[in-house]
């Protein structure tokens, strides 16, 4: 790879490829175990063989690719999915299968093998659109996928182990999916970033720190719907003036606490008449944070103001935790030898947290693992309009190349302060 | 009338009577100028003229039953409406014809002529449930309605005119029920207050002091809808923590104004989904003042405080008027009076604006206006469950009878400061 930008024009063929495989001509949408998933796990498979690697589908649908080390041995793993949202972009999962793969293009190309054998994975559902669970393919590998996961139904009534099976595959053989963590030395996933962050501090990509924890509540105001021309000030209780102190309590703790966001997305109020005050309101609320700990402050933060307004407007605010999920630090050892690659490419090196959740999140449970964040453009994602340049991947490219050929099996992770 | 709670007595009759006239079984919907109206007119004409009053209906379906002097000459108007919400009270608007009613009766029972008439009118339509116009009834009488309302339809797609014409009026006679100045010594309407302040302060009645001044905006905030999980805090354009900020704003504005009142009742947040950052957001906010100087100063805080949100949160926020209501002060002389009788018959005086709009602001245009206010159950209103006690009808009554008996014609007018 060179000046030349051959790899960023390589690795954008592969993203034209794809894109044109959608369930929807006027769009990109590309669900879990449909046809034209298989016919892209077919076009990248092609892609692989092509670039000297041995190639499977494994037993949940993922498509995975072996490029041979100097010895046989754990692999470095890479990857990311292959599905898509409804009407997505055309980079979110894709670019971390094509990236990696004009690395092993340009090491095949100059018949380079490295020390350690290199696997690729195109993970057969991350977004879980299709299906009410997310991450099937990642966990099948981790093992963490739990057998009557395969009885769900899509919308159509079709089964995941109806699919597998209209796929090729045998479900039945769902444990044959499931790999050991002798299997690996890590894996690492390239991702768009999805968020701001890279474009403004003007680099092409940056060092995932961790991906984020998360919780989201219901909070339900219960105040008292009256007249809005007959009730004085201090006579009311307003359930939409408790939820808006609510929602700038939430936001100043978030902007209090390093690397950690919430935001409330969706709000109701009710009666919802321009002349009442509101009775109730119901809001959303996603807090997501850098470590479980780190999230724990916040929601005892939360907490507090929530109970703090309620008494102060004497009214009851009661927030329901419906959904958490659990934070995963990115290895430092595997990470510093990322961070040396992108140092060694000559880009400064910017940490930052991802705050979506992807497969890496999954594969943490048998392996270490680390992520590369690649700009996109205005931090859009699952929108058509989603883009990065030619000159990000190839980059992005360039920097992953590099931390392949550096790469020291041996290094052991140092245990983070 | 006397402790025995006769006169609150007749009144609960005739809002029992009432109250079994309406258009849906379940509850009391009665709108304006259906069959239903007319049977309430009808019933309502039969008591005036069983207290001795001359009793008609004019062009526009006002009941006015007219109880004389003894000296013809101007009249003392009372009364307030005989129409509906959908699913409404059985006191909001019937109170104020049955209160005047009931001394009326007395004074008839006693043989007793004051030195004016009296009249009491039963207004047609004050809450603009069937068609778009309000005050349909005692705009008429002002000569403030115009004629092409007549045009106005209904959802069944029934003029107004129609409308009259089945009611057995010449919507053609349009201006006959319009009254001079010099018909009139003023006009006393009572209504139950539709709010909590006479329950807090103990007492069964209160002065009005003016009808509120009222504007009303739509205000759309823009800011940008991004991935709830990767744009850090302090990058974000959150429309719904700038719409928090307005509403607090507003509630702050209309707390530091006296007798002032703001309400956001309505919001929605686009797009809507908790794990995105809203970019768009849509309120209403409703202002009421007790003067039109001082909804002005309301409104002024209120353009200060969007600009600035606006700038400080790099977002724009623009508020459309899309409605506003001059408001009414009440006579001070007549008001006077209205007070010495409440006083007289050993009830504190507190006065109190009507954020609610009444009759009496259409019957201002032509004559000196005053109100009284009777206590209701935890401010409900335009409600199944509104209510007031029999002993706040009989003290109601009492008082309108003592200012009756009272009443000087010839008291003018004093600028109020």
């Amino acid at each position: 790879m060179s000046k030349s930008l051959a790899a960023g024009r390589r690795i954008f063929e592969g993203i034209e490829a794809l894109a044109e495989i959608s369930e929807n001509p006027d769009n990109l949408t590309r669900r879990s175990l449909t046809i034209e998933h298989k016919r892209a796990n077919t076009l990248v498979g092609d892609w692989m063989a092509a670039a000297g690697m041995q190639v499977r589908t494994d037993a949940i649908g993922n498509i995975i690719g072996r490029y041979p080390g100097q010895t046989d041995g754990p692999a470095l793993l890479l990857g990311s999915h292959l599905d898509t949202v409804r009407d997505g972009g055309r980079y979110d999962g894709m670019l971390g299968v094509l990236v990696p793969l004009a690395c092993v293009e340009a090491l095949h190309a100059a018949d380079e093998k490295l020390s350690f054998p290199i696997e690729i994975v195109g993970f057969c559902d991350e977004e879980g659109v299709r299906f009410p669970s997310t991450l099937l393919g990642s966990r099948a590998i981790a093992g963490t996928l739990p057998e009557q996961t395969l009885r769900e139904t899509d919308d159509d009534g079709i089964s995941i182990a109806d699919a597998l099976r209209d796929f090729g595959q045998a479900p039945t053989a769902l444990d044959s999916a499931r790999r050991e963590s002798s299997d690996f030395l890590g894996f690492v996933e390239l991702h768009i970033e999805q968020g701001p962050v890279l474009e403004r501090e003007q680099l092409p990509v940056g060092l995932v720190s961790a991906i984020a924890s998360a919780a989201r509540y219901r909070a339900v105001v219960s105040g008292k719907a009256s007249h809005a021309g007959t009730v004085p000030m201090e006579m009311r209780q307003d359930a939409l003036c408790a939820a808006a102190e609510c929602i700038l309590a939430i936001e100043a703790i978030a902007t209090a606490l390093p690397d950690t966001v919430a935001t409330v997305g969706q709000i109701t109020a009710l009666p919802g008449a321009g002349n009442v005050i509101p009775g109730s309101v119901e809001f959303l609320i996603d807090i997501r944070a850098p470590t479980d700990q780190d999230l724990a402050v916040a929601e005892q933060n939360l907490h507090n103001e929530l109970t703090r307004i309620a008494a102060e407007r004497k009214l009851t605010i009661a927030p329901d935790r419906y959904y958490a999920a659990s934070g995963v630090s990115c290895d430092s050892a595997l990470s510093a030898q990322l961070r040396n690659a992108i140092q060694n490419c000559g880009h400064r090196v910017v940490e930052l947290p991802s705050g979506a959740g992807h497969d890496a999140m999954a594969l943490a449970a048998i392996t270490p693992i680390a992520m590369l964040f690649v700009r996109c453009k205005e931090g859009l994602s699952h929108h058509p309009d989603e883009s990065i340049t030619l000159e990000d991947a190839d980059a992005a490219a360039q920097v992953m190349l590099r931390f392949l050929r550096d790469f020291n099996p041996n290094a052991r992770a140092i245990q983070s302060t």
